[in-house]
This record gives C-alpha cells, structure tokens and sequence, in this order.
C-alpha cells in the first residue's frame, strides 16, 4: 500500500458513486454511493474495511454537495484524509476539446458545463460534483477523467457520421465513443500480459456490461469503436438497442408513436430486456434460458452474434491482432456469453480454451482461446476504470 | 437468342421501367422508362435495336395505367408480342409471406398491396402495375419478383432487432433486407466462375449502387444483409446515412428539427452527397478527390471503410468464404473503390490482382485479387436483376 491515496468521484444525476483509489495498487481503500438525491430518502453508504454503513443526506437542496461535504469528516474519521493527494472525477464527455485527463480550474469546469448539450444528463452533473468538491476539499488538486478523451485518436473516417457534413459542423454530431477509461485500462494490462510494448500492440477490446462497446485499439490508441455520438449505439446492451435502421424510428412516428415514447422504448425497454421479454440482466437471461425459455435464447444469441460481428469488422482497422479482450460485468464473469461469441469467430480461427475460459471468472484474468490463423488470443481482463482515475491524477500532480 | 422473351416490369411512384428481357441470354431486347407520371409532361421513351424513341404519356389519369396499355401495341409493332410468354413484376416488400418468386393472383395482389405498409411508395405502385398488366395483357400469365424474398432464408439473430419484441409481434419490425435479386443472382455467377456448386459455395456479395447493401450468402442462401426494415440502413449511399446512432435522431429532434427535415435529411442529404458536400455520385466524387476536394476524399474513405468493415463482420455467419464479390454500378465500374476496399482487408489476407482489377471495368467479370489466408477470391460480376425475374418467370410456367 502507497500513501498516495485518490478521492474518485463519479457524480451521476440523482446519485454518486465515490472511492478513495490507493494509486499503486487501484486497492478501493473506501467506496460508497449515494443515491436517491433530490428526493426525501437521499442517503449515502459505504464499505470501509468489509463494513458497510449507512446515513441519510439530509436538507432541502443540492444533495450532491451536501453528500461530498460529508465525505470531508468521513475521511478524516476513517483516518485516510492525509493520504489523499487528489481527487479524480469521471466525467462523461470531453468533446473535442479534452483528449486526455487534465487538471481541474474555472476554465475546465465551465468547458465541461458547455459540453452539456452533447451528455445533458451526465456532464451537468459531473460539474455539480466538480463545484462540491473544490468548495469541500479546497487543498486538494483536482482532475478530470473523460470517457471520451481515449477515443479522440480515431481517424476522420472512423468518426465520420455518414450524414450531412453540417451537422458536425454546426451541432458537432460525430462518433465520440465511452467507456475510454476501460478501453484504456485493459489493453495496457493486456499488453503487460503478453508481454508486449503497448506501442506495438493491437487490440479488439470488448466491454460487456450493461452498457457495453468494443474499440479497435493500434499501438494503444483507440482507432474505432461502436459507441457513437450517444451511447445508445453499437452493442445490444441491458435495456438500450444499439445500432438500429434509422428508418424504424420514422415508421413508429408515422404510426403516432411520440418522440418520447419512441426514445424510452429504444433506450430502457430493448436490448437485453426488449428481446427476451423478462429481464435486462445477462445471469437472468441465461437463468432463463437453461429452462427453455425461447425469447431468452433468442437474446443470447443476437447479443453474441453482434459482438462478433463487432469483432470481425474491427480486423479493419488494424494492421494486426494481439488479442481480443473481454472485460466489464459480462465480458469477465460470464463463461456461456464467452464461449458463444469465440464459437461465432471460428472463422476467424478461434478456439476456445475450455479450461482457460472456465478459470477466468469472477476478476480473474486469464488467456481463453487463441487464433492460429490470426496469431491472436483471446484473454479475460477485469477492468478498473478508477484504478485508471486515481493513476491518471497522480501522474500530473 | 430464344423464343421465350418476359415482359418485366418495374413499377415506381411516379415511374415505370420495362424491358422485354430474352429468357435464355439475359438480353434486353427492349428497354424502356415511363416518367414523370402524374405530371402534364408524362412520356415514355424506350430502346430498340439500337434506336431511341420517345412519345407523351397524354391522359388525365393513371399513368401507369395508360403506359402499360401502350406497351401492347409497342410490343406489337415491333414483331416481339407472339414471343412474350409471361410477365414478371418487380415487387419491393413481400415481407415474411413471399419467400420467392410466385404468381400472380387476385390473393397475391391484395397481399402486395397489404404489405403497403412495409414499402409505402413501392408497394402500392407495384401493385397497380400489376392491375394495368393484367388489363393489358389478358393473355398473359404475371409473376412477382420480390426484393425480400432472397433474405427470407436468414435465421431468427440476424433479423431480429435488439429491440422490444413487441414491434416484431405488433409492426412486423425486423431486418428484411433488399437487393436480393442481385444478390441471388451474382452468388449462382460467382459459383460458376469458381466453378462450385452453389450449394457448397460461401460468398459475401456487395452490391453497390446509388442504393448499396452487403450480403453474406452460405450454400445459396442469405444468411445475414445489411439493409434491415427499410433500406435506409446498413452502408453509406448515394444519398442515404445507412447504419446511424439513434440518439443522433433524438438529438436533432430536441434541437427543434421535425420530424419531416430529419428523415429527409437522412435519406435525401446524406451518404456520399452529405459526407462529400457536392454530390451523390461516386464518380463525381471521385473525381472531386483527385482535385484536392477534402470533402469529396473523406466520402471515399468513409464509405470504403464502412463496407470492408461490413465485409469483416460478415465471415462471421459463415463457415468459410469462397469470394467477396463487387456487383452494382460503383461495384462494377468503379476500380479506385474496389482498390481502397481491398486495401482495408489486408489483415484478412486481400491483396489486389492490379491487372484482374484494371480489367474488370464496364460489364466484365473476373477476378480481382485474392487472399491466401481465407483461401478466398475477390471477384467483380456484374449484376443482372432483369434476367433473373425474366428467368424465374419462366421456371413456374
């Protein structure tokens, strides 16, 4: 254990999600959540130690501040406030303008509340988060961890919405990709792995969570991925649809389908959820397959067979393939999901590693196929998208 | 040359090609346009041996209807009516009830007019072109040649959408896929050129066109395409996004965009015409490139990387590939985008034959690179819709 510890804030916009980060080893000395802001039952929890505990936010306004402020005496409590050195924020959309981490001042902070229009959601919330922290820790250096910032490598013609050209110059409408902390992480692990420099490395890296996206990664910078200008593409996921023909949306709206209604139905009622009829959650779709049930099967082999979709298309983009890299949730616990998408890339030459892959669950990583035709591997690497946040902020102290 | 020529018919919205194709050699004997029905300046014009004519489609009403009533006495005077021995009608949407060719009755009629819903502007055009036909050649028996039919053969995960199944069950949403004409057709040219069975014959077919889609074909059928509902999705078009972020949709509708701008947007000022900002034709885009236009070079990669991408995604329903084929007006006639497409399958293995290439310009079939890896060849044949529904026509006589 170092002494450098990292406050890690990822302000969301009812809720945050907190963690003091040992920048060495990414241990999470702390984490916690708070949740249920601006309703009467806000309240915050934590795990210290293997111990949980829990209070309540109370006061009428701006529970995010309220909650960070908090966060002040529970350090000190806990006897981790001297060791912490910075404090890192996840935010979700850097844009153009932030291609890598940066130290937070007034300037940085009113770019991320202008960036609003691209995460109307995330990024106002990110800069609530922001404020209440420098006023709570005002010591403290502050950072900025983006999303987007690994993605802004990709070519022109990787991000390049096949729309007309003003509505990137006028809106800024292009593919900015997410989940580039992840991206980030596990193909500096996989490379270690392998023993491979990370500027001779390439990489499909695959993040199977709830939201989920794969990126094309050449000598350690990310040259496509399938998240785009929201993170409604790409992938199938939990409950949002992916890619998608444009022209369903027309036909619902012409049917008298609301805006709205269109929108809630692609983003919280389809992938997962939409297809199988029952559930979001990959373990229950796959309970629920192994009962038979027919709309669960038919989910788990549209999401596998669209992530190996993904995978073959990004053989373009790269001159070579090291490894193909499950992570998130279900890329580093789910063997079935795995198994699937390696036998959906057998032309490709994949084989899976029965052994390997039935070892390489629950954040354990580990090699699970190979490909002799493409001299690659396939490899489970837990992510840790924090560890990421905490390293990042204590490099440019 | 045979004695059984097919009257074929293509019926638009405000439109109608004809030809009267010879049954054995694919010939056209005669080709024709109808245009601008519905207009005073209605008129029909057409080629015969080498020769154009033109006359006024005069009349208050249904164009359609009065052009095809001239195609009688056209046929006639030109010595070609004793020898038409059906009528084959090219139908957009047969949706999941037309699997293939079939003939037509009052029932198969009012079934192509009730998929209306699926293909608002082709469906009932092609319709009354069906009626007119039947007024007009009494005689004669009709056929209908769907678009669909062809990807009819996919099974339940390439065509289901990661959507809420309800649309599926309620609006019949999920991939249909067009083209399949061209696709059946170039798939049973490639097999013979590489002299295969179809049935054993593994291809990845890629018509493009001003409308373009990719096909992934196993032992003749389709298994996997990229237009889906409408033929709105799947590649860069002339005009067309293809494949889009959802969100992009929501995005503009909240900036206060309707509806109507939207979608005409995405299929009117997209695709090469958007990305390029001049113009939809790929040779003119092209030839903008070679001036410097940035614009125009950004279309030229965009849409060459698009569809290797599709290319690479498509080995994955496959369990091998024996040729990726170039077919449509671009796919054709275009080397430079043969070439670039080529040159972003190099880690599948790809490498252009330069000569085979140079060589398969304006109609010539041939071979025009190859990869050792896949054991695969990349070829350029020519399509030819017209003879397939001239030929399929005459199969159920």
């Amino acid at each position: 254990m170092s002494d450098s510890f990292v406050l890690v804030i990822n302000s969301g916009s009812s809720s945050l999600k907190f963690a003091v980060i040992d920048s060495q080893s990414g241990e999470a000395v702390l984490s916690g959540l708070g949740e249920c802001f601006g309703l009467a039952d806000a309240r915050m929890s934590w795990k210290f130690n293997g111990q949980k505990s829990e209070i309540a936010v109370e006061g009428e306004e701006n529970h995010h501040k309220l909650a960070i402020g908090k966060l002040v005496g529970l350090t000190e409590e806990l006897g981790l406030a001297s060791n912490i050195v910075a404090i890192g924020h996840r935010i979700v959309h850097g844009g153009e303008k932030f291609t890598k981490t940066v130290r937070i001042d007034e300037a940085v902070t009113a770019e991320i509340e202008k960036l609003a229009d691209l995460a109307p959601l995330h990024n106002p919330a990110g800069a609530i988060g922001i404020r209440a922290a420098i006023e709570a820790f005002p010591a403290l250096p502050q950072f900025a961890v983006f999303d987007t910032a690994f993605h802004q490598t990709m070519p022109e013609k990787a991000f390049t919405g096949a729309i007309a050209s003003e509505l990137y110059s006028e809106y800024g409408i292009r593919r900015y990709g997410f989940h580039g902390t992840s991206h980030y992480f596990v193909s500096r692990e996989a490379a270690k792995m392998l023993n491979k420099p990370v500027e001779e490395s390439s990489f499909i890296s695959v993040h199977l969570g709830n939201g989920a996206s794969v990126c094309a990664i050449s000598n350690g910078n990310s040259v496509d991925t399938s998240m785009g200008f929201t993170p409604l593409s790409g992938l199938m996921m939990g409950t949002r649809c992916g890619d998608l023909d444009p022209g369903i949306i027309e036909f619902l709206m012409k049917k008298g389908w609301s805006q709205e209604k269109v929108f809630e139905t692609l983003n919280k009622k389809s992938g997962f959820l939409g297809v199988s009829g029952i559930t979001s959650d990959a373990r229950g779709v796959l309970e629920a397959m192994e009962d038979g049930h027919e709309g669960a099967k038919l989910a788990f082999e549209v999401f596998t067979y669209r992530v190996a979709k993904y995978i073959g298309s990004y053989l373009i983009p790269l001159d070579h393939l090291d490894a193909v890299i499950f992570t998130g949730g279900i890329g580093e616990n789910s063997l079935p999901i795995r198994r699937e998408i390696m036998r959906n890339l057998k032309l490709l030459g994949f084989v899976e590693d029965e052994k390997g892959n039935e070892a390489a669950r629950f954040g354990a990583a580990g090699i699970i196929g190979n490909s002799e035709l493409l001299g690659a591997v396939a490899l489970v690497v837990p992510t840790n998208e924090e560890f990421v946040i905490a390293q990042q902020s204590v490099e440019l102290l």
